[in-house]
């Protein structure tokens, strides 16, 4: 597929043609929890097929290295040094499609716990672009996993509950209740919380966890 | 390395061969929605290459069809009309690790997701059996993922909650706080409940959700 670069209004009327051979389709693939042998058959195959890999660092080493350099658009945040908006990733998103593209916009985990694909998504029908959603394994339950444990079990918990640690920063108040997780008496998976992990063992532990 | 339980000293000796080979692995492997191309690459390689798959009928059909009828043995159970309990699974399980025999135990969603992998591992470890976990995507994130719906949101959710629809029948009380579920604010996703919709979302009514 030809990638033609900020396309004139011309083009953009092509991109509304039926025949569809206009715009490109973003593709929000879950890498999964890092390992290449756990990502998808579908997610292994768009990543051989895609035009351009729009990724951050999350889906680890061990994938991106097996994706040709060129077509890798990093466009990485790290906690504490933002790079790249999720404002302007939306709008690259929809670019390279209008271009013509068909663009893997790759996400560490699952794009819809808390990989902010449903941002993405909502970006993009909005904006009238092809969009496909293809569910990764979240490190919630990939994690525990790799040490053996089960996020649930028959006679032990009847919930899991996914947490972020790491919300919207512009929350004037967190949305977490941790009592009420604490008293779902299921297991509580914390993502992304490891630079606050004191504040929520000392939430849970006044919810009357165990220590 | 293999690992020979229930076995006399000199099969013990064997097992401890770096040849490997007189006990079979047990994988525990999770299948995922139901799409083949939602297997991971590693359980369609472990599908490939083991000696059997033991499966009930969760992978779905597509999955299933897939497979050589002369590897699959079908350990099906189904709400209302159990044919193999756990115990029997267990223990058939060992004996095909113990005659040498490498065993994909195909398991719908992720095994650790309400799939009791966690039964299944903590028996093979118990008899000394190699097993590895091999998580699968979670009809939990999947399916709703499936509609476009996101189980989490920067905007809406902080956290999402798996529940199962379907605890153990001989638990004196449900172990399932739904007012706790409720209060977190976040997603819940209630697994296998369709039996039991009508209570769960009354449950939910009382708890002050809204309808």
């Amino acid at each position: 597929m030809p990638i033609d670069e900020h396309s004139s209004d011309e083009a953009d009327a092509f991109a509304d043609d039926e025949s569809g051979g206009e715009t490109g389709t973003v593709y929000l693939v879950g890498s999964g929890p890092g390992n290449p042998d756990l990502l998808t058959v579908r997610a292994s195959d768009l990543i051989d097929s895609a035009d351009v890999v729009l990724h951050d660092k999350l889906p680890g080493p061990e994938i991106l290295e097996r994706i040709p350099v060129e077509k890798r658009e990093d466009v990485g945040k790290r906690a504490g040094g933002e790079r790249t908006s999720q404002s302007e990733i939306n709008a690259r998103l929809v670019e390279l499609a209008e271009e013509g593209t068909d663009v893997v916009r790759l996400k560490g985990g699952d794009p819809f716990v808390f990989g902010r694909g449903g941002e993405e998504m909502q970006y993009l029908a909005e904006h009238g672009v092809d969009f496909e959603v293809v569910p990764g394994i979240t490190s919630a339950v990939a994690a525990p996993a790799a040490a053996d444990i089960p996020v649930t079990h028959r006679d032990h918990a009847s919930s899991v509950s996914f947490v972020t640690g790491h919300e919207d920063p512009e929350k004037d108040e967190s949305a977490v209740d941790w009592q009420a997780l604490a008293d779902t008496g299921g297991t509580i998976v914390v993502l992304m919380g490891v630079g606050k992990l004191p504040e929520y063992t000392a939430a849970l532990r006044d919810a009357g966890m165990d220590a």
